[in-house]
């Protein structure tokens, strides 16, 4: 089985820690393919990073799909352009974000998201609301921690996190948390050690929820808005993006 | 007041008529300017269709906000780019799809939302949600109609549609028709006149919306999701795109 | 066009307030009469109040009908009699509350009302989950201003509801403020400069929008709920109210 | 236990047969008092009709207090000037359409509501949703019966409405029947009998409900909105209706 | 009439304080026969504990509808074994919290549930969610007392639950009180006379209730989920409980 | 890694193929232990069948958890004992029936559940609603299909389940199947290749979602209402299995 985790950003280390993290839950026989876009914004904090990334996330969801890819990751908590991922894959498309909070759904009754910038926070509540969880999800909460702080040893952003845990598990009687960007991902198990309770990365849930998909030889439907782009033409330079007959 | 209606497809003859449906509703002084970008798809008819069409889209917005302009309308019923242009704008930016259901409220306890083809039905249902529209939206029709058969006189698509309205009333017990494609602009005034209930067309209600908040001196929130985009690098043939600071 | 503002109170200062509101939204053409009845409360502040209050601002709406008035505003934050009105006019009839609310959710992700006094909280909460605003309204919060205290220049009424909308944007987490009472009217823009949010007022936002409707030439809908009143008797000293043959 | 049951229109028939219907369930010790305004619509059928009633209505509950009748049943499925009515009483205040549906809950997991004209459908649906009971009404049906059919032997309105009941129970997979329209009150066990399933009236359910609430020493919320209305000037021939000083 | 009241704990002390409760509403010509199983927790804290309490409760149904009871009240806040408590039943079978929570409804537009322990906090919740109540329970609450320590008259249980109950009213604006276990059903009077607002007990309100709908001659739907369970063989010491035809 | 398939009810050929079906999907180095308890319903097909298999089903992982078990799948659509099992264990617990639901919504926007009789398409209702996703499931259908039809090679099942999900995808407009009983895992692969969309079964999806948790390292949470049942003693003959201290 191939599955490729797409970091939507355009920063190698996030890249390759976001591999490191999907390689540490695959089973055996299966390759993990951790690639990132040429063109596209170093983090993603906001609506207008995550529509700028799509055009690159997009392409390499077309390159895999040429190359026989069976499955795809998309490694921001943002879930930017699944629903068109979607349409493009013959195989499951899975978000982080979604995987991370259905898999908590199994774990506890109620989980917190910690996510980085507050102004994420909103951005992570249309989701709560577009995947069904307004009642497992207890709450969403900033730890006020930039993307890219989160890989500078020097910063206290592993510090500031736990604390905002802590507050998750004391204020919001959640007994699950998950952590709200993929660049976490590195965090998940320290954490989970002192608080006790689960702490759910979406990178790993995400490529093991492929697995299992493709374990059950599940795939994306073709019936409804999954169904691929229409072929027709697009102007300009994004001309050679145009959705072609099969 | 200027307002910019943005045709996010690069067909010209529905830029013209979305200008023209824009520019029955204005009141006096106000200035619409109906653009659509040089590159993008010349239709938009599923998840695909709309990613890629946000780059061209949100150009115009950056462009429209260095040249003064007051408020957006993003003409295209998936409300492609909503929340990002949002974080570009100061002031307000109305997607069609929103603008016309949330105005269908106002008329009736109940409406339809009459589509073209079967595959954006998912779509408009998910706006329905994230709106918070399900109890006043009673069902999303499709029409069976392509977008771009609604500008061939030839074809029946006018029939087709007006006998889907027809459905809505009867089946759904709704009181009014939302068009569900900018499209469809110019049919509003005759279906109404057939059926007897409310046709809310997207591109009037939305026009109509910006000049109304326009006037009571209403702007884009900068607390929260909509804050502008944080200063940041994008890497390669994007880089230009790259939010600046102020 | 003719807009009826209708303060469904007796105060008549307060439809000073609430017509002066509303000719500074209204664009050039549009002639606003505000009204209010010569019978009934002088304030509302309650279920009670709200369902005594019908009589005399349904009388406002069927004379209006007689005199070709073209749209109504309903200016008391409860939207009293809202329903009603719908199916004695022909054409729009806009609540102060349903207008300020579904305006917010143009401009912000989230948004507290912020009202008078703490029994109104449950009565906008209701009017919350009516609009299908549940998660755009992120709290109904109190002032403990009396509403003929906003009219008072010695009370402390503007500080307080200052303070108040501070704790709203901080505590809440919300972008953009409703003003919970028709009588807020002046002091919008006062608000707005010093919380550099958008703060919403109901007088505003509901006769622009009624004049939205308008030019985009909607009406009520007379299929279903708000269909013109069934002719038939009542008695007693209520039969002149009875609804006739059109 | 003095129990006044309301019936908020001015058709004595229909009072009486209310008062029929709320006494067959009535335990030993209960006074039913049926009585109805003298002022008013001899039917209610619409907003409007709902609105005019209140004045009657309340007056009758206002009464009601100074005689020490200790809890209210308000026999119209519209439940009209029911939070009005809970401002001003002490003791439990029981709408038919509250009752009956909450009452069909602890009976199927799903229910039918079947009422008479089509454009009470959506009134219905409206309390359905301020009641939380979306989930347990599968279905409300209009029979297209008009109110005062009901009391003509001549009309086929039995018949009719036993057919709607049945496609209830057959399209809807409803286990239970709720009558919409406090009229049906006697014909509940006829269909009952004929269906197989339980049959719910608002008039015997409501009556009951007020009762067992008594038993239970249980009385109306004087914290919140339905504290008693604050003292304050009416103006004009409602004068006389205005709040006093306890 | 004949209303089993069926402690599913085996604790005889607390079904003495449940039937007592019971009789004390009960109208004239009712029979309260307290029960509790044989076999089964001694008190009920958990998804355990109910799992493992249906049998016995079940058993007391079984034996309660061949000697001729009439309804059935399940004096347990979880209100385990509901659903197959009513496949066995004729008459209706009512759960002490669906009860309190739907009385509540009647008397104040929000309440509160004080509940035991921390850890039944969320099975309330899921209770609320599935009665449909999420709009008017504001906010289960636990009170940190365990379920045997509200009989020990050395234990501080009453004091804990009233300080709990006033930050309820004041916190959550709550404008009632749901106690959230069945042996807090002494305390109701108490502390409704110190807090002034109704404090509602599931033991009393479940038995009027279940009086109620007698008086209204309803019973539990045969249609649907609550049919008779299907006769087949149960294997193992489980055989006696299978169900046998009628 | 070892998984534990319960199958709760107590007929050994569907055991044998649940645990085929769990072994088909599950990864190098985990070992699938089939068991069904010993006592108890020969089939599950309603609530009074679900509560009284509790008892033999919790058994099995209360040994399991003795024996070093990993994780569980309860192999019945109703997942029944869910809640109280995953107090038991420290593992992952995993219900059919939120497996197959939360896996289809990876995979299309809409899904509708194929179950077995009509009667338990309530309970399916309670768990879409329970497990949040009212919005992703357009419906449950009944095939009429009798549980231990489904092994008898001459009845029509397979045929009458293809023509139900056949109807589900025309006339719900659902991308996905979810088959709605354990014992219809062995169809899924001929269902998915006949009708051209995923065909979700819970036993392959649940297994497969268990080990992806594990690989993921994540466990139940001990916080809040998944903590181990509390310490007590049980009465009777259900002495044995009161919670003991760790």
């Amino acid at each position: 089985m191939r599955i490729r985790v797409i970091n939507p950003n355009t920063t190698p280390s996030m890249t390759a820690l976001i591999g490191a993290a999907a390689r540490a839950v695959a089973g055996p026989g299966v390759t993990i393919e951790a690639v990132s876009p040429e063109h596209g914004p170093v983090s993603i904090e906001g609506h207008y990073d995550e529509a700028m990334s799509c055009l690159g996330l997009l392409e390499e969801v077309r390159k895999g799909e040429a190359q026989g890819v069976d499955a795809y990751v998309i490694a921001c908590f943002g879930d930017p352009g699944l629903d068109a991922a979607r349409e493009l894959a013959r195989g499951p498309v899975i978000g982080v974000a979604e995987a991370a909070m259905r898999s908590a759904c199994y774990l506890a009754t109620g989980f917190s998201v910690v996510t980085t910038l507050a102004r994420t926070v909103v951005i992570a509540e249309h989701l709560v609301d577009k995947y069904g969880l307004r009642r497992h999800c207890r709450r969403v909460r900033a730890s006020d921690v930039a993307v890219l702080e989160l890989e500078d040893p020097a910063s206290d952003a592993y510090r500031t996190i736990l604390a905002e845990c802590r507050r998750a598990i004391d204020e919001d009687a959640s007994g699950a948390i998950v952590l709200g960007c993929a660049g976490m991902a590195d965090l998940c198990e320290r954490l989970s050690g002192e608080l006790g309770v689960p702490v759910v990365d979406g990178v790993a849930t995400a490529t093991a929820t492929a697995e299992a998909l493709l374990r059950a030889r599940l795939f994306t439907s073709k019936r409804g808005d999954y169904a691929r782009p229409l072929p027709k033409a697009y102007r300009g330079w994004l001309a050679p993006f145009a959705p072609n007959k099969d």
